[in-house]
């Protein structure tokens, strides 16, 4: 058994009850956007990295350690975008099954098996500067696309559309392309990373003159050196842009 | 004292333990965004109207049920923004002497002095749209400009700024005018309102270019009857608009 369910079971008081965290880590890949999943042992189901909240810790906090406890992926910047409280969003009788499994005891068992409320987290990230290891709970990670989710752990797939849903809406103001893209790329992969956010295809002339006076990115004097002509400039994000 | 105060003490075990939820409604009134505050006279200090979310109750339904009971305000639109989860957020020693004051017992008062996770919710309504009458708790209420509001309970001063902050970050996808202003409205007005909510003054041929252009506003083929000339035109809200 790893050391942080060790933990949580035998020092089921040092947690904020009824309250845990998980987080939405998105990444962009050939082309493709992709989720953050997790697995262990104890559950049949494919879920989202998440866990609970030590009462001397603020959440921002704990939802750092959690992922680096289940990942190690350090120095993630983190944001929080919605807390996730329906009174049946888990299954309690799931939940009971798996304290039986893992020998809980009685009381820890209560404390667990109660209503939980989740405050989600999203990251986005660039797939190869993620340096994922295993963890110190030694889960199984895997990336899926975004589209291509299977059934996760109680309410994790609606957790993710929702973070999905805030992405779009954050589009224009949040620095998607610093987070995602490497830092000089070409407008095709630009517009791909965007419709794979957006969730539809875009017109390529409206997007390249969107975000030509958007002041969002900034033409390098430099081409791609590809086989067509003519070679695609290269751009980079635009830092200095102020954002209202 | 009143219902809710007598129930949330007695009945304090039918409550989700270290959660609360507190509400930010803003208005748009003489030119001005305001605030909505209450006080209790179990408190010194004005606060936002808040209060604990049941066992077997939605975090959302919470929400909803603790405006109407604090201000009698009913069928609001309550949009969650941000879970406020420092440790020291709440000052546990002023919380004890109000739970002595209360006369609480020793298991209730050990529950509400330990640390709370607050949700928090937005709101934006039009003024005269709001019917608030003393709610069952009667307690006070007051709109306050958001530029001078007083210091308040716990961590509520934050918790305004970052409601704020959100609405900021929206202002070009929610509907915000549809929510704050009349049907019917003039350039200026509008203006007004987002200088309001940007907390700073903006260019008037480029915020007037950057509206119409926008699809978000919609011009009326009538002039609002004024001693000037020429009468400006009104505007409406395009519900139309494909927020993207």
């Amino acid at each position: 058994m790893t050391d942080r369910i060790i933990d949580y079971i035998e020092n089921y008081t040092d947690y904020h009850p009824g309250l845990s965290v998980d987080c939405v880590v998105i990444t962009y890949y050939e082309r493709k956007l992709k989720v953050l999943l997790t697995e262990s042992y104890i559950m049949d189901k494919w879920m989202l990295p998440g866990g609970f909240v030590k009462n001397n810790e603020d959440i921002d906090d704990a939802a750092i350690r959690i992922l680096r406890e289940r990942t190690g992926i350090k120095n993630l910047y983190l944001k929080q975008f919605q807390t996730f409280g329906k009174v049946d969003r888990v299954d309690i009788e799931e939940n009971k099954q798996i304290l039986k499994r893992l020998k809980a005891s009685a009381a820890a068992r209560r404390f667990y098996s109660s209503r939980f409320v989740t405050v989600g987290y999203f990251a986005l990230v660039k797939y190869d500067e993620i340096a994922m290891e295993a963890g110190k709970d030694s889960w199984i990670h895997k990336w899926v696309d975004v589209n291509d989710v299977p059934v996760l752990y109680t309410d994790h797939n609606h957790v993710i559309n929702e973070a999905l849903n805030m992405i779009r809406l954050m589009i224009d103001h949040f620095p998607l392309i610093d987070q995602l893209l490497p830092e000089k790329f070409i407008l095709p992969d630009l517009k791909a990373m965007y419709e794979g956010i957006l969730g539809h295809s875009l017109d390529k002339r409206n997007f390249q003159k969107k975000m030509l006076t958007s002041g969002l990115i900034k033409r390098l004097d430099e081409r791609k050196p590809v086989n067509t002509c003519p070679q695609p400039y290269y751009y980079i994000f635009n830092k200095d842009r102020q954002i209202q």
